[in-house]
């Protein structure tokens, strides 16, 4: 069982659901653990990376994490606060590598059933668009769907973010 | 007018919308009545359809309605809950097949009203990205939205579901 | 300060949006100014506009801004309930256009301020998909999800809405 509550904040593209999520985090107390799956591959991406580091205080310790969500979490404090931005980079991470999605998502449940604090994580709503042209796409957004389902399903509290407003799925 | 609800399970893809939808259906008492719009044209679609159909008991009857679902409606025991699987594919035979969509759902919502049961339809959501480049995709989004609108008109209930976890649009 | 109030109406493609929205000022006593952002460039676009002006009665005045939304909003006369439809093609203009659109947005809020009576924005949702593969489409998006999260952030109530129906994101 957990003790700290796992609260997952869904969203789509600049809908404010990592400002959001920071938020809920910023309001324990310090110090806070920040995970960062994303990897900076190129310029687009390592402005945004560099967009959202900047946007945060000196009371975050950031640490990275793009493939072993589950080891890293176990790695840390249980005791801190942490905030993990973000679930659909860590799948496209473990889905262009190749790796078995269903035994990390299971890990990650577990990794998140031991801590004793909060749990905040990030993931994109890609599902409410026609059917994409290509293959990929089609196999990440249904990946995409399965893993904020189980996410959701043992989290305390779910809500999807819009216009940096929340909406409750899951009251906790 | 109609005496059995008619609830409409909005969602996108991977959602848990047809989950939700099944789970509605199965805590009234069976024998309950699954109406399949989908043909399987390959084996992606052959796949989604066998893992759906695997998911559900032998309380449940299939019956295929991949155009004339007014036509099936009517032929079926309209003391019986009926779970129609899913309108997004239904629309897409018909535009597919150049049928006159207005005149069906026309007859679609004359069947519904008709029914004496309960009533579940699952329905995707498609509009929420950017445009998309061709005119086909354009078209078949703007007719999803008009269908749903008009299905969620005459609906006495409608959820939007997002990672398994409903959001009322319209209670009951 | 604000004193008639600013209301954000998102929502997908054929969500039922801008009949919302008109659906809000038109409750409010005549005359109403729709100020319109869409420039027909070719017959798809006409369509849609001629459409929307026909569903519209004669105690509407449509003023058109694809660009200079900020001027011609505090060129109207400030006790009149107002409806802007929409921010999504305003933005597309601004884009293509080449404008400041940070500037332009703080202008749009500034004008939104002076306003005596009701304003309703229509904007869409762009985000809730897989990324786009074009960089411009890419773009548009985020520039998308940062105007609604700003005018999110002034306005006095937010709505989004689905299949025709509204959910609260921003209670007044």
């Amino acid at each position: 069982m957990t003790d700290g509550p796992t609260i997952l904040v869904l969203g789509g593209a600049r809908s404010g659901k990592s400002r959001h999520a920071e938020a809920i985090v910023s309001a324990l107390p310090p110090p806070w653990l920040y995970v960062a799956t994303a990897q900076s591959f190129d310029a687009e991406m390592e402005e945004r990376i560099a967009i959202h580091r900047a946007r945060r205080s000196s009371d975050w310790q950031t640490v990275e994490a793009p493939i072993d969500l589950s080891a890293t979490l176990k790695s840390l404090p249980g005791d801190r606060p942490v905030l993990i931005d973000c679930l659909t980079v860590w799948l496209s991470n473990l889905v262009l590598g190749e790796h078995d999605v269903e035994r990390a998502t299971d890990a990650l449940e577990d990794a998140l059933q031991r801590r004793d604090a909060a749990t905040v994580l990030v993931s994109s709503e890609v599902g409410l668009s026609i059917v994409p042209d290509n293959a990929l796409a089609r196999r990440f957004r249904d990946a995409q769907g399965v893993l904020n389902q189980r996410i959701a399903e043992i989290a305390d509290r779910v809500v999807l973010v819009a216009a940096g407003l929340p909406l409750v799925l899951k009251p906790q």
